[in-house]
């Protein structure tokens, strides 16, 4: 990575800044300062008010804070080290594109210049995930996993009404009562959906940042897309699922089975060496071939496969590497959604979304 | 405010930028960009696949993406509005501190210069809140104060094991147990403590940044500090108890007792014209007087009142006015936390906290 050679900056709170919580294991809610000098080594700043905490929970790097290290005991963590960069004679940092301005006028200020890095030197290891963090990400993946469950089994046992609006407990079953249910059981096992959970149905499902409002009917499709994180870990899940109450017609069937059988391609694909973009671009001709046309209509509407095939999923929900038309080459441990989806506004949505790492050989669902 | 005769920009997620939020009401996942023209008028640019939804969400700005301003539709909300205000002859913008360093120099690559600035634009009307906003932190301090009810209920059903150790339900009630309720409470209202929730006894309680871990003890002070967000509206509420299960000694008794007069002494000093930093400065003074003091250990500890006595709240959970030493004049409206607190890590650690609004002749608690 090419500022390997550079001192890399990050300044934030550490249950924020997921590069942060992954250089110092330290979860802390006011702003700290960490630099990874070009060697690997990682140093954290603190408040002395945080010191105690710091020193006992951070792992892998160096603790600081101003008066430890010979500083005004005042100062903030990020002017605390702009001022030990600058007695160190330091004179350019590079930092992510995330870094608050105001951090980057306070190592200025002290003369240490500072540019965004197009990546972060903790990328290629936050990639590929260790034993201990694909348990983490199973944790959340199983949350999500249930919560998909007992919604579909919501579903299920809906009523529908003479004009197709499903009634649970006798009241419409509406796309944030399920919000609730999936939220209910996310916390049961520790995760919450930070991000918002969507559940959409008919044309709604179309848009797919659209999370979904009022209720929900019979012979749509509903796509109910989980990703929680788990509270004590940090660590994210996503999965998807299509549901359908009653029975699709022959339009809405296809569309549903493409997508299936979509995934089971993208699944097929994912492998060691295999490039993200080449997986996404399979797919996307997949479905060209069958017919699923995608563009943009006359409003400025998107329509078929608009987005990337997956993502990675770790300290963030959406992180490296891709499956995009972006996405470089899969290596065993890394982890990915695999996440095909057809939307057409006057038809339907569907998406189907898995987790999976990749192994020595090909990929397997978490 | 003195950045008025500038442009002010603003990029990120409106979900996690609460100005972005507050100056338009939409509430996106990926970064847009707004600019507050120096008039007062508002702008706020999506990529294109937002542009619907922000059109029907978005209220008291104009919305626009890349393509209905004429511009490449493939460019980011930023590098869209960059090109806009160079394309307008805008030369320099101010930003909050927070803006992203990609974002700052997106802008300065289009030939717009940036500078954080030390306000913002927003912060005056924000820190005054509307009849709606007072109902809507009402909405999540009703929720903070039920689970403070629970979590009280749970502590004096509690039994008390022979150690000293809380069971519930035969198991220890342990810090961790107690958030569990807590959160459960909360979710019921729709309300989440995406911050954390305080639930520390002992020698826990005195470090303001300890959240509790382990079983919860008899004859020791409990802080519970309770602060969620309504998931719908996204302004928060924030309150702090302190239990005890069993008898306080004489001094944890008198530790109590003194916080708990602080906090009358501060209710009653919160009126419009009130100086912030004088209402901390009579508490702070008041623990002196009562043989109190505050200062650091030998190991960098600080003990005694070592935090600020209040701050603003509402769509942050820390925000304008201040009650500590850089707190200004309060104006009717304002709403803020007083919330007196003493720790000495050999004895314990006590806060009581309530969320005020400032009335026209002196506050009432939410």
């Amino acid at each position: 990575m090419k500022n390997d050679n550079k001192s890399f900056v990050l300044v934030g709170a550490t249950a924020v800044v997921p590069d942060l919580l992954y250089a110092t294991g330290f979860d802390a809610p006011d702003p700290v300062a960490v630099v990874r000098r070009p060697d690997g080594r990682v140093l954290l700043v603190v408040n002395r008010m945080e010191l105690g905490r710091a020193r006992r929970q951070a792992r892998g790097c160096e603790v600081a804070s101003a008066d430890t290290l010979g500083l005004p005991a005042d100062r903030s963590p990020v002017a605390t080290l702009a001022a030990l960069l600058r007695r160190e004679g330091v004179r350019a940092v590079a930092a992510p594109p995330s870094l608050p301005l105001g951090a980057a006028e306070a190592l200025r200020k002290a003369g240490v210049a500072v540019r965004a890095a197009a990546g972060s030197p903790f990328a290629p290891a936050r990639a590929v995930k260790t034993p201990d963090e694909l348990r983490k990400i199973s944790r959340a993946q199983a949350a999500a996993r249930a919560a998909e469950r007992a919604l579909g089994r919501a579903i299920r046992e809906a009523e529908v009404r003479a004009d197709g609006v499903l009634l649970r407990g006798g009241r419409p079953f509406t796309s944030e009562r399920a919000r609730a249910l999936v939220r209910e059981t996310l916390l049961a096992r520790g995760c919450m959906d930070l991000e918002g959970t969507i559940v959409a149905g008919g044309r709604q499902a179309t848009d797919p940042h659209e999370s979904g409002h009022g209720p929900l009917r019979a012979n749509q499709w509903i796509v109910a897309d989980i990703f929680p994180r788990d509270l004590r870990t940090g660590y994210w899940g996503d999965m998807t699922r299509t549901f359908l109450r009653g029975r699709p017609s022959p339009a809405l069937r296809r569309l549903y089975d493409t997508v299936a059988e979509a995934q089971v391609l993208g699944l097929s694909l994912v492998k060691p060496g295999a490039i993200g973009a080449e997986v996404h671009r399979a797919v996307a001709d997949f479905f060209k071939k069958c017919g699923y046309e995608t563009g943009t209509d006359a409003d400025g509407r998107a329509f078929g496969f608009f987005h990337g095939l997956g993502h990675g999923v770790g300290l963030e929900i959406h992180e490296e590497p891709r499956l995009s038309l972006r996405g470089g080459a899969l290596e065993p441990g890394m982890v990915v959604t695999v996440e095909p989806g057809l939307y057409y506004p006057d038809l339907g949505g569907v998406r189907i979304e898995d987790t999976v790492v990749v192994t020595e050989t090909g990929c397997r669902v978490l």
